[in-house]
């Protein structure tokens, strides 16, 4: 597959590249930047010297979609609708990890507080939820924070047990991305756990949709994300409270039969942790019933910039081109 | 004043000797160690060089007596319940940094798996929410966890507005202890975050026992708490579900008169973090409503070393002896 | 005393401010910041809220000076050079932070390519080294590499055995201030080490001049300069060579001697680290004999923002007005 | 290839697995760890759940060797000189990364104050400065500061124009291991630098053997290991003195013609970092010359895990089985 990335200077698009010249099956011929055009990617993401020895382009749609058989677009959203229309035309498929087209339009237009200048329907890229991806030439890629909160609830919202779902997240400053600003400064971060956006992060939208999407009568689902001193990762806390009650091997046997035959999902027995999937696709599930209460806590981590960005979005090439969707990322992670 | 340390070689410890080496009316005579007998307490505490030239002793409860005013012991539970009559019948007033005298006796036992050798009542040291602090020879100081989730809710419990609360709390390791363990393990901790005993942990009865004092219908408390990498603090995520929708002015009104003339209470219009209180006895609050939702987000950002075990003490022991309460305690956290 | 702070806003100003907030004979009258007037300071500085109720300022020199009986300039050097000639003519005492007034004019002009516009000589406010300070009205407080280095060196400088000293140091990134940057950009920072201006950091030229006016013989200082993921501190390795093989005991005197009744030196047997003074103005030094070799390593470890900067600021400040050089200093550092 | 891990517990043997998982040629057969017996492997490694399903074997070394085509010893030192013989004689290839046969019997024996019970000559497994590596069937895999700091030097050394080197080496906390310690308890790591072992540290005898065997004249190295609050990596800072001054040139062109044909060298014109190297089998170098010194500073950046041992072990593992030395290790480490 020869595969272009719109955007490479970013994390995600560090990412990108970092996976794929991990996979068998891919070869990355075009990567652009319009500000580091003619720069080394290597000197960009100093990890990739001797690794890849190309240059960043400053390309138009049309020149980056006659030199490829898929593309990732990375850039940010409100940018990429600007440059779907001639992508699609072009005949090539495309992943896009921007937000323009994971929300139905309306609500798009309402969380992002802009016009959509090219409404168009996406599948929802979360391949455990939408067997559909690998019919696809057009995938939304999800949003960091939904892809943990809606792959931790989703069994028990297709259940339709839930009454109730708050889901408190944490996630590495990456998630930010490179620009340097005062929450990423060094010394506003170290020591400290930030709250933001307690109840208005526009990711409360994707994971509505998606799990009522799964019951549709659920409507009480909140979210509130923190940043931590890390880099990378997401873990949730998700405090389920459920209609009634329900046994450990009643939930247990709910996770497993949801998500049996999905290599990417590891359901454990005990907590999930950052540590555990750092650099990697998975995400890890536990849960613990809160006894004599209507509560549980499910607990899931991924790693933010691999199954909540990059990693997923090569999960969802994969499927699309009828490949295991496992090829090239069955990979650990990193620890310690 | 003339003041004992009872455990003096642990964090609370460190914490009680630090804050009272800059308290005009104390003078410490007694810190005792079994472990580190008659060694300098300095070589244990290094940050205490040359500001403290004391040596640790092991002394009998009655030898502290003798020579202090007021004892402080920061010893584990179930050994506190040990030394405490005789420290009483010894007529010295006494401050406990463990869990031995937090709960109602039936609760402790239940809560703690022991028999509880000297059941006895002691009144609960958060002296804004308890101001008969200033009468008592013998207190119980609060939980860590329990002291920002009580401080965050405790308005709105008085309220009476409540309907279900969940308190998502994020602690520094230090919380743990000075023992090295697996979870202290810089590899396992640095770039995590680790959830734990998600539905289990003690402090839960703490926090249900306060708020349910001020709301004695509230039943629905959950909790959960996790370590995160930073060394002090606890941030609290109080997500706060109430039996009608509230208007900002309202809640603001609340606990404006709820904690007006606290002054280690800042009530602030942002969002509350641990870098602001680092070092230092305040505890900071913020909230916001989640609008066209039944949900209140608040915030509250302690150090749990300070306001979450030694500084309350030493606010406590203040208000036993007649002192203002900021005594010793007007102090600025570190920051950055 | 009154007390002015020129530039408020950065982290030795909030370090000024926090710090004075807790000496018994000051008093600030004047906190200026162009960028933030009529701000709240703690708006800036969230650590001091109740502390702290002032207004960031927007004032020409003899304004601040008329408020005050000494001023701190703690705005970037080049700048300080211009706003000097008019604080010391309005008869107000002055500390500058910048480097303006560090070196000879020459070295000043060759070190930091500027002209300067403003030539004048000052006393290095390094107390432990230059006891006249206590006479001056004016004085050049140090960089932070150079206390560090020079505090580790000096007492064998001054006995003139050094044959050649390479100073390794390690800074918190605070040192580079509050403004966002790749460097301090936490990704960047977090789990990395980052070593810079390997032979060309301005601060080797103050610590030259300071060992070289010990030892006028002394040729061969090296310095590099690395940050750490640390918010505060700097560790010096000081690898001295010296001219003939020395004794622990002979080493240990010259350190006792030349540090006797200087009390925020804490001499010690063990290895110096960041923990033990964070917040604090005491600089620990050990060394240790590498047998069989010519050469002793010496360790010192300062807070850079402290003993590093506005701790020795006010110390400085103290010996100018006549009062004990640890009134509203002698406070321990925070530990853990 | 069928590969054993005697001492499969630790983060080498962690590491091994997690690579080797990628390698193509290679198949694991036996991991040992006598006190996880029966214990799953990804109870210990959780990164690598659903990649290694193999359970902790307590095996006699003729065990493991009949299952094998070669073996890595990763237990402490002094314990593989116990199994050493019966691996050789069964007839497996052995790879130890332990320090039992890197140096000299005499100098191990003063160096590690113990009685060597298996005298017996290794080649040292950097394979950059020992080609001779491809013909053997025993390799001393070498520590992570000697390979950071040779691979810094070597070059120089070879040139015959060292002077005196001294060695500032800063590592990740995961070079002390999985066993929690006070060093690497959380509270007393962040925030903090720890030097440690300043002239005593057992991998200078390491450095000194490699370098002297590359310029037999030279005599004065010196070598100080810190500990940084990060998980992995060791940066080395190198402060070369040559005999004259070199021009950029001059190195350059030393270090080019040195590390020829080398693929894991980078050589680079900024100052290698961390960052770069995360997780990867790389080993980054740039240096400065210090101008009108005789000083030039060589920065090393390696993962001491990877090319610091069990990438490094696999590199040599390829070279000794006639594969390419990137097999299964051509993956570029991970950043942020």
């Amino acid at each position: 597959m020869d595969i272009g990335i719109i955007g490479g200077s970013g994390y995600t698009g560090g990412e990108l590249l970092r996976l794929l010249s991990q996979h068998p099956e891919a070869r990355i011929t075009a990567v652009t930047s319009r500000s580091r055009k003619g720069q080394k990617v290597s000197d960009t993401h100093t990890h990739l010297r001797k690794i890849c020895d190309m240059e960043f382009e400053d390309l138009k749609p049309e020149e980056v979609a006659s030199r490829c058989d898929i593309v990732f677009t990375a850039v940010p959203h409100g940018t990429v609708m600007q440059v779907m229309p001639e992508l699609l035309e072009a005949g090539v498929k495309v992943i896009d990890l921007s937000a323009d087209y994971r929300l139905k339009t309306g609500v798009f237009e309402k969380t992002y507080k802009m016009k959509h200048t090219d409404p168009r329907t996406a599948v929802y890229g979360i391949p455990e939820l939408h067997p559909e991806v690998a019919e696809q030439v057009f995938i939304a890629n999800p949003g960091c924070y939904p892809t943990g909160a809606s792959l931790a609830a989703a069994p028990l919202a297709k259940a339709g047990v839930i009454e109730r779902a708050v889901f408190d997240s944490k996630s590495g400053i990456s998630g930010a991305g490179t620009e340097p600003t005062s929450v990423s400064h060094y010394p506003n971060m170290a020591e400290n756990i930030q709250a933001y956006k307690l109840t208005t992060h526009r990711h409360r939208a994707e994971i509505a949709q998606e799990l009522m999407r799964l019951d549709s009568n659920l409507k009480s689902i909140s979210f509130t994300p923190h940043v931590i001193p890390s880099v990378r990762g997401i873990l949730t806390t998700a405090h389920i409270f459920v209609k009634k009650e329900m046994s450990e091997e009643e939930v247990s046997e709910i996770y497993r039969n949801f998500y049996q035959d999905k290599p990417f999902i590891r359901l454990i027995k005990g907590i999930p942790m950052l540590g555990s999937v750092r650099g990697s696709n998975f995400c890890d599930i536990g849960f613990e019933i809160d006894r004599g209460s209507d509560r549980i806590v499910v607990i899931s981590a991924i790693d933010n910039l691999v199954k909540g960005a990059s990693g997923q979005a090569i999960q969802n090439m994969n499927l699309m081109f009828g490949l295991d969707e496992t090829t090239g990322l069955w990979t650990p992670g990193l620890a310690p």
